[in-house]
C-alpha cells in the first residue's frame, strides 16, 4: 500500500515543500537564542495565570472543561472589541472570531479562499509560518518588496496592471503585517495603508492585515488598515501570544460577518474552551494597559541594547533598520549566506533564523538573518552579537 | 463586493450544507438535556485540574505557556501508548500525533486524503459532527447500514463488489464507530471487524476507526480493529473527552508514519501546549485505571436506569438496543417524525437530538432519536422519559 496513491492533489502539492518548522536545527543549550520569537520567561504572566485558573474552576467549577465553555470567552470577544474601538476599528460581536492563535486564522481564511490556482501576493520578506500555511493550497505568489515604509504598494500597483494588460490571473488576496513586520521590523506608511485599500478595491482582492505586534509599539501608534476599510475588504488578524502568552494559542479574525462566517464553518469543534476560559479569566483581573505599557519599555529597552550591539560589533559589516516597534531586527550582512554559517554560529554560541526562510523565492535571503530581542536577557544579547560578529568575519574575511 | 466570488469550489460546495451545529435550537432551562452528549458536571475532575495546573507551573513555570511547551505532554503520548499496548495496540512514538479533539483528527485526515472527487463510506446512522467534518470536503457518500453487530460488512461487500464490476468510483475511505456507536449504541462483532479490514485489503481503503468511548464498556472490552491492523490501513482514533474533560480538547491519532505525517503538515501550530501540560499534568497524578472503573459503573447504571425508565413509559411506543458500552441510546418511534416535536418536546421539559441528523439521506432518520445517559441524573432521566412519551403519545394518537 503506497500512501501517495491515496493523497489528494493538494496534499501532493503540499507535501513538495519543505516540512513545516524546518527553518530551524535543534538550538544547543549552550547557545544564546536570538531566534527565538517568543517573550521572555520573565514576560509570561504565569503566576497570574494560576491565580487565573484558580478563580475560573472556584467561580464556574466544570464548565471550563465543558464543550460548551466557560462564559468568560465572552470576556476575551468583550476585550477584543473595547481594544479595537480605541484603535479606530468598531466591530459587532459578530465580527470576531476567536482562533486557536493568529496562525489558525490565517489557516482558515486560506482553507476558504485559496485552492491550488488562486494567486496571492505576500512580501518579500514575509512570516515564514505564513508562507508555509499559503504553501499548503497554492504556489501561485506574487510578490511585492518591502522597504522602510513597509510594502512597496506602488511596485504592487505596477505589477497588477502589468498583468491585467497582459490578460494574466489577478491576485484575490494580500497577505501583510503592516506593523513592526515580521521579520524586517518595518512599518507600512499610512499613504500606503491607504494605497492598498484603494488598490485593493480597484483590482477587486482581499486583505489578509496580521497585525500580531500592533500593541508593541515604541512611538507613534500605528493605526491598522482595518481602521481605514471602508470597503469591507480587510480580515484583521491578531494575537495574544505576544502580549499574553504563546502557549495559550489564542488569537482571532475580524472581518465582516459574511466573509467571516466561512472560517466558523471550517473551524467547528477546533476550539479550545479550557485555554480562552483561562484568557478571559486573566483578562477580568488584569489592568492590560498597564501591562502593554510595561511590555513596551522592555522591549523597547532591548531593542535599544540589541541595535547598540549591532552598532559595536557589526557596523562595518552589516545593515539594518531601527523597528519602531514588535519583536525583531533584521540583518544584512552583504556576502555571507547566512543559512550556510548557523551552525558554526550556534556552536560558536548564538542562533538566529536565516533570512531565506522568510521568502518565496529563498535565494533572496541569503544575506539576511532575523534577529529577536523579545528573549534573551540584555547582557546576553550582547555577548551574542559579538559572538555573531567573530563568525561572520571569519566567512567574510575569506 | 460579492463574498461569493472569493470562495473557493470547495467553499462554495460546504457552504451548500446546514452551518455546523444547527442540529440543535437552543435547549430551555426548565428543559432536562438528554441530548447532551458530554460528562455530568460531577464526573469532571475540575478539582483535580486545579491541582494539575498548580503542580503545572509550580514546576515548568512559564513553559506550558510557550510555544515549545511544556514536557508534560510527553506524559500524554506515554499514556496513550501504554493503554493501546493493553489493549493490543503497539505503537512507535511517532506513530501517535496528539489532536484538538477527536474532531480535528478525523478533520486532519478528511484534509490530506478527501476532496471533491472522493467517495467515502460511513455509516448509516453515523457521528453527526463526522458526517458535517466530511461534507466540508465530499458530497460523494456510500452508506452502510448498522444492526446490533455494528457496520454490516457483508452489505458494504455487495456494494464494492457492483461498484467495481459497473467500473463506479470506489471509496477510498471507510468511516466507522466499532464501539458504543454514536447514535446507536452497537458494537461491531469481532468477525466483522476482520472481514472489514479484509474488504480494505481487497479493496484498496483506509479506515478510521473512531474509537471515542472505547474505555466505556458495561461488560465485554472490545478488541480495537486497530489491534489486527497487519497491512496498516487504520486510523485510530481517541479522545480525552469523554474520559476526562471534552473542553480541554485532547484526543490523539494512530496510524503508520507515512500516513500520519502529512497530517502533521496540515495541522502546524494548531495544537495547545497548555491544554496538553493541563492534562499530561493530571494524568500523572491520577489512578487513571481506578477512573475507568468509575466511569464504566456510573454509566453502566445510568444506562440501566434509563433503559428501564423507556420500558416502563415507552415499551408500547418505542424499540431500542440495550448499548454494551458508552453514552447513547438510539430510540425508533415508528410513526413520528422527531425533529418535528423536538420543540413540542423541550417546551414539556424534555430534549434529544432528532435522528436525521445522523445520516447523510435524512428522511432515513425521521423515526429516530438520541438519548443520552451520560449528563443528567438518574432521577431527572426518569422525569424525562415520562415527559417524552407523553408528546410523543399525542403524535401517535392523532
Amino acid at each position: 500500500m503506497e500512501p501517495e496513491s491515496f493523497f489528494t492533489k493538494n496534499t501532493k502539492a503540499a507535501l513538495k515543500h519543505d516540512p513545516p518548522g524546518e527553518w530551524m536545527p535543534p538550538v544547543p543549550d549552550h547557545s544564546i537564542p536570538l531566534n527565538a520569537g517568543y517573550p521572555a520567561h520573565s514576560l509570561v504572566p504565569y503566576e497570574e495565570m494560576n491565580e487565573a485558573v484558580k478563580d475560573l474552576i472556584e467561580e464556574e467549577k466544570d464548565l471550563p472543561f465543558q464543550y460548551l465553555g466557560s462564559k468568560k470567552v465572552n470576556t476575551v470577544k468583550k476585550f477584543v472589541r473595547e481594544r479595537l474601538a480605541e484603535r479606530g476599528v468598531v466591530l459587532l460581536e459578530k465580527e470576531i472570531l476567536v482562533t486557536a492563535g493568529a496562525i489558525q486564522g490565517i489557516d482558515l481564511i486560506a482553507r476558504t479562499f485559496i485552492d491550488r490556482d488562486t494567486w496571492i501576493v505576500v512580501e518579500s520578506p514575509s512570516y515564514m509560518e505564513g508562507l508555509e500555511t499559503f504553501r499548503n493550497y497554492t504556489d501561485h505568489y506574487i510578490t511585492v518588496p518591502i522597504d522602510e515604509n513597509g510594502m512597496q504598494t506602488e511596485e504592487l500597483e505596477k505589477t497588477l496592471k502589468d498583468r491585467k494588460e497582459k490578460n494574466l490571473p489577478m491576485p484575490k488576496l494580500v497577505y501583510t503585517i503592516p506593523s513592526f513586520h515580521n521579520p524586517s521590523g518595518t512599518t507600512m506608511s499610512i499613504d500606503r495603508r491607504r494605497h492598498l485599500l484603494e488598490l485593493a478595491s480597484e483590482f477587486d482582492f482581499l486583505i489578509i492585515e496580521d497585525d500580531a505586534y500592533g500593541e508593541l509599539y515604541f512611538g507613534e501608534r500605528p493605526t491598522p488598515i482595518k481602521a481605514m476599510d471602508s470597503g469591507s475588504r480587510v480580515f484583521y488578524i491578531g494575537s495574544f501570544s505576544k502580549i499574553v502568552a504563546p502557549g495559550l494559542r489564542v488569537g482571532y479574525v475580524a472581518a465582516r460577518s459574511d466573509l467571516l462566517e466561512p472560517l466558523a464553518w471550517f473551524k467547528k469543534d477546533l476550539g479550545h474552551p479550557f485555554a480562552e476560559a483561562t484568557l478571559g479569566s486573566y483578562l477580568s483581573q488584569t489592568d492590560m494597559k498597564k501591562r502593554f505599557e510595561m511590555l513596551r519599555k522592555v522591549y523597547q529597552q532591548n531593542c535599544k541594547t540589541l541595535i547598540s550591539s549591532l552598532e559595536k560589533y557589526m557596523g562595518d559589516i552589516a545593515t539594518w533598520k531601527n523597528p519602531s516597534g514588535g519583536y525583531f531586527v533584521w540583518v544584512h550582512v552583504p556576502g555571507v549566506d547566512t543559512s550556510k554559517i548557523l551552525n558554526e554560529a550556534m556552536q560558536a554560541g548564538v542562533a538566529y533564523v536565516p533570512g531565506k526562510h522568510f521568502f518565496v523565492h529563498e535565494q533572496e535571503g541569503l544575506s539576511y538573518l532575523r534577529l529577536s530581542f523579545s528573549y534573551v536577557s540584555r547582557e546576553e544579547m550582547v555577548t551574542a552579537v559579538e559572538k555573531l560578529s567573530q563568525v561572520i568575519k571569519k566567512h567574510i574575511d575569506q
